[in-house]
């Protein structure tokens, strides 16, 4: 009898062109998880994921799902998939589900963080997994500028031209922006994401961050509708897909990257 | 005229066989840093450092000097010698010194954190970063069990069998121990180091904080005299060099590794 799994994955979003399997050849997490799955299920497996990532995104809380007939331990599979998985995947939890839970239909929310550094010179410690800004950045004005898009928005202004999504209005929960010494986390959490919209949020964030435009002008790109209205996409260094909800009560033991972890989460 | 500049340096060490240049064809931060020092000065840099590390150690705080007639702006060096450095490497700060100043001479106490990540699974944001340690570790314990070497000793015990040193005996003038979250920061100072001396204090304290030795154990060992007595010697990747102090007062903009911002120093 097939079993339907729920699992917790962590990524280096470095070494991958993305989440999701696009063309042979391009190393994907989904590709690699799905292999390393593959081999302790003894049966090819096909994973769902709660959502897709741009290349050098990172995870600290992907949720997927996969089915199997294999009978394994818990134990087992998380032991024997991280041994067939590189260093930069981890299965973090696997839990038991019903047959008809599905990862990324069925999730009512997705939450990121954005990771940025910001001090005049770069770190050797966060290459790659933060974003270096070294112009003095006012977090309280971020936060600020930020409030203006939270609720239920047409966010076209903030989605990148190639976004395929039918419909422009996302609904974000919150944003909350917090300063600890030279490190800024953005939190933002909404019901789905368009195309590059965390880091075109990011984009304009930084330029009111830095003083180059007042905190009304996220609001002022945001009524535009229009794209080119907005800052710059950000880097992918410093976003983690971190969490999704579910009407299912899931393992959640991490939430932010790990190397965040004495920074006190929620 | 030649003037002397005190610097700090951060390094990712994996990518090198530590600080010191030993032999041609192995790449060392000193070498890297002369190089690129050389080159922003235009003419060769012999740098002294504060302290050797080992092959995958790192540093948030080195410090080292050189000498150089060149003239230059504080600026101009730290961006010059920044853009001629792999991103491994980083200047942190540059400061103009007395010409009897010598950053490994009068060092009167060297500064190193180690950090474990104590989790059931893996990281995939820390490989390299942290020591990853599976069993469940009792912080108090191990910083009650460090409390034993804190004072002058002879630390023949905790030394590597290659240790060059002429003297076994120094003073550490304090360990703590401490954790959040998963992870468990020791942060120690001493007037210097043997040897693999923290590494092996760690393989000491790792046993006695998942309850295979008695906190007391950490006192035995350093009575032995035998370096056969203790433990394993710990993984490079959770050891930072973070600091040295002088009589000069240096600027110390960074303690701790810069991913490990958000806890609060010292």
């Amino acid at each position: 009898m097939t079993q339907r799994y729920a699992i917790g994955i962590e990524f280096d979003g470095r070494f991958y062109r993305g989440w999701q399997t696009q063309q042979v050849g391009v190393a994907s997490v989904q590709a690699t998880l799905e292999a390393a799955l593959s081999k302790v299920a003894n049966h090819p497996v096909i994973v769902h994921g709660a959502g897709r990532t741009d290349a050098g995104v990172h995870a600290s809380g992907m949720i997927a799902h996969f089915n199997s007939p294999s009978i394994r331990t818990e134990r087992n599979w998380l032991m024997g998939v991280n041994t067939c998985l590189p260093e930069s995947i981890t299965l973090r939890w696997l839990t038991p589900i019903r047959d008809d839970f599905h990862a990324r239909f069925q999730a009512t929310a997705r939450r990121y963080h954005y990771i940025i550094y910001n001090h005049p010179r770069r770190s050797s410690h966060l290459t790659g997994r933060a974003t270096w800004h070294y112009h003095a950045l006012n977090a309280e004005r971020m936060h600020e500028a930020a409030q203006h898009l939270v609720g239920v928005h047409d966010f076209s202004a903030y989605r990148a031209v190639a976004c395929q999504s039918n419909r422009p209005v996302r609904d974000v929960h919150f944003i909350n922006i917090e300063r600890r010494g030279p490190l800024i986390r953005l939190d933002i959490q909404a019901d789905g994401f368009l195309h590059h919209m965390v880091r075109n949020i990011v984009g304009v964030l930084l330029a009111i961050g830095q003083g180059d435009a007042e905190p009304v002008w996220a609001a002022e790109v945001l009524a535009s509708g229009d794209r080119s209205a907005g800052g710059i996409t950000a880097a992918p260094d410093g976003l983690y897909f971190v969490d999704a909800h579910y009407p299912d009560a899931l393992p959640r033991e991490t939430l932010g990257p790990s190397w965040l972890s004495a920074w006190p989460i929620a």
